[in-house]
């Protein structure tokens, strides 16, 4: 059993919206810069995959529940979770509380499928990159 | 029964990512924007909404399923259906296809509460609200 | 003497900041959005231009004057003057004013030149390229 | 004189555009970041001033000159210097070069003014704002 990888971000001024809040759609930028920090680990890290091997990891699938809202300069801690490990899939869960006080704000799930970016289709995970999901492997959320 | 509501967005220059196509939270606010032009004909519009009455429409859960990327200068229709009518909530269903010859793009769904920004807590949905989304109410998609 | 091309913009939901208006850098993606509609006359427009013809217009210098906010919903008219054309570089200046009284917003000014994206070194402007943008040579502003 | 304050940006996945490399604008923003950093010695730094305080610096003026292009991962170095304090303005210029070898990327100004965020009108620049900002007075640029 891995351990979930940990990440902080720390609301920036553009990223809350005319409600005054954060906008949505930017828990999963977070969530996908966090799995980028993640696979470090790699040669190069998660740039040289892009840059380098032309290997990417788009969506298939991916959704949030929202618990709180965040505003401009609030820390939230995330907790990435590899939830299953496929073929050449992996599911991710990202665990979103506030840095303060610990409390919920989000859960977020993406499902990604390593890609050859050049041919646009799906290819087994390497082994270097299922070597760092399984570091990360803490099972289906309870 | 109402109909789907029609929206039309073409990818921007800064929409793609390093991997060459769409980033895939964009999808969420293409279709935000959709549900904006949608309330339209609520008088001032989303925006007199959120501006004058201080209520918004924040993401209680959303997901999306990816089927084909999308590059800069893409056309993309979005339909909107509502899906489902709480007393304070709306899901609505998202059916992104390519506007050159209408292949699918992805499926997106929203499930949002309607809120008093102020006191950051949800109202059940006013009459004029309920009206404007009922005008798109086509049911659970197949 | 050419006509100043003009571009509306609504502004989105999620263009304004903490502070509750408009971020500063998005008037700059206006511009840079006016400016590709500017050139839709090419064949296959801005977007063949990048996609198929690898061209593209990198900044060299940007600048804007900043004299009135702008909130969610206000309409921004953008009126897009090419001040001066060089053997690879074109100079814009764009006029920004309110939708609802035509009082100023702001004034942004992009040099670019015209690159070959694959080498990403400048090439002289293309004759279509030049063709279109002398429709909106208007001079140098008083 | 003051010495320049430093921050740091490694090149985020989304931050590049369809002619992948970074999208222009996104230089502001990160120079904006760079400020916002540059102000944490106030007492809870740039977001009490913007959250318990009600003050900004929106943008009077701002340029970009740019030298390099930046891609995906790329780390970019970001000196802060203070060029000039007025009554309530300050005058930035933000030295942008590549953290592997130090070479010029690009060179940022940006004039604000301390802003009653509520009446939205320029403030005098208080004590300890001037205060934090003189630490970093270099001076104009030679």
């Amino acid at each position: 059993m891995g351990t979930a990888f940990q990440y902080v971000h720390q609301v920036r001024f553009e990223e809350t919206d005319a409600a005054g809040i954060v906008y949505f759609a930017r828990f999963f930028t977070w969530c996908h810069d966090a799995m980028g920090a993640m696979l470090d680990p790699l040669e190069g890290g998660y740039v040289a995959l892009v840059r380098t091997r032309k290997l990417g990891l788009p969506a298939v699938h991916v959704e949030a529940d929202y618990v709180a809202p965040l505003r401009f300069g609030d820390e939230v801690r995330i907790a990435v979770h590899v939830e299953k490990l496929g073929r050449s899939s992996v599911a991710m869960r990202f665990e979103l509380t506030r840095g303060d006080d610990g409390s919920p704000v989000a859960t977020v799930r993406h499902v990604m499928a390593l890609t050859d970016l050049t041919a646009m289709r799906s290819v087994p995970l390497t082994d270097d990159v299922r070597a760092v999901l399984e570091r990360h492997a803490t099972g289906a959320s309870a």
